[in-house]
């Protein structure tokens, strides 16, 4: 189940660039309307409220909006990866890398080890799950750990870029993954969304 | 009046890594606690709702999360400014810098000018008011867009850093500042915070 909300507005103000790039920054990547992103923390919590979360893990920064609100909802606390180090992180960091096909090259994510606790049950949010690669570093985080993933939930999936196929191969077939909204096709500078 | 849960969790938790620079990522800048950033929104909220915000302006990283739960109080839209141009980020922006002094150089600030209009009442969020530079630099932004700067609202002041009297040098005499914590030292390796 998608949220029609939101659904609406990517398809109000959703632009397609090319390439697979989705344009929504009215929304979520540069202005943020905080009522939609409430909503959506409540609808990521309402999915995974069962699974007894003990932290959500997100990517900063177009992570931290919606990882935020779904932390609201859980009252559970979140960290968000660095993509740099800043100068306040020290001690044991886990970091792992991921190709970024928006950004070229690889992206760094450092997580503090104080902040990643064996055993406990990790939720992880973010903004997109379009190739996978950034939700599997973030998976093998939590796995460094020693804790365990339990869920990743984001605000909009682009299926036809195979994110949730890799993350299968990956070893995470039984990992529950669930998307706000789904785009299936971005061609001829279309946008297709998944109907609820 | 400050926010006493944050100041108990700062002395509880902060650590002064010399040079000024303090380190509260275990709530703030790298783990997040939901409920007492929630509860700080509220308070931003409470004390600046008065002035019929329209927008709240902030910087990436560490200012989406008091901006978002303020803007969730307030319900009004929130723009974060970028410091690297993503490749969604097209038409005319707004480009302003600031010197930082805990990254070294110059920060570069950039607002798409589609959401920063004319005459609206802004309120500009972040983390921290130290030397003041980047919250200027967000006010001069404000002015470019030929809207209104009606308030600024801190998480942490850092008042032996001189933000506040820069702001006011810099023309911003008038303009309510409010902090939910003021830190008045940093000497010897202590932390020493204002009263409420």
């Amino acid at each position: 189940m998608t949220l029609p909300a939101l659904v609406e507005r990517i398809r109000a103000e959703g632009r397609n660039l090319g390439g697979g790039i989705l344009k929504i920054d009215s929304l979520l990547n540069h202005q943020i309307d905080p009522l939609l992103m409430a909503q959506m923390g409540r609808r990521l919590a309402d999915e995974f409220r069962h699974l007894e979360i003990d932290r959500i893990l997100t990517a900063e920064i177009s992570g931290i909006a919606p990882a935020l609100v779904t932390g609201i909802e859980l009252g559970v606390p979140l960290v968000y990866a660095r993509k740099k180090r800043p100068i306040t992180m020290s001690g044991p960091i886990f970091l792992e890398t991921a190709p970024s096909h928006t950004k070229g090259g690889v992206v760094e994510l450092m997580v503090s080890s104080e902040f990643l606790r064996p055993d406990e049950n990790v939720l992880i949010i973010d903004d997109f799950l379009a190739s996978g690669e950034t939700l599997k570093a973030l998976c093998r985080m939590v796995e460094a750990a020693q804790a365990h993933v339990v869920g990743v939930g984001v605000v909009v999936e682009k299926t036809f870029e195979g994110g949730r196929q890799s993350l299968r191969e990956a070893g995470y077939a039984d990992l529950p993954v669930y998307a706000l909204a789904t785009i299936i096709s971005m061609n001829d500078g279309t946008i297709q969304l998944a109907e609820a």
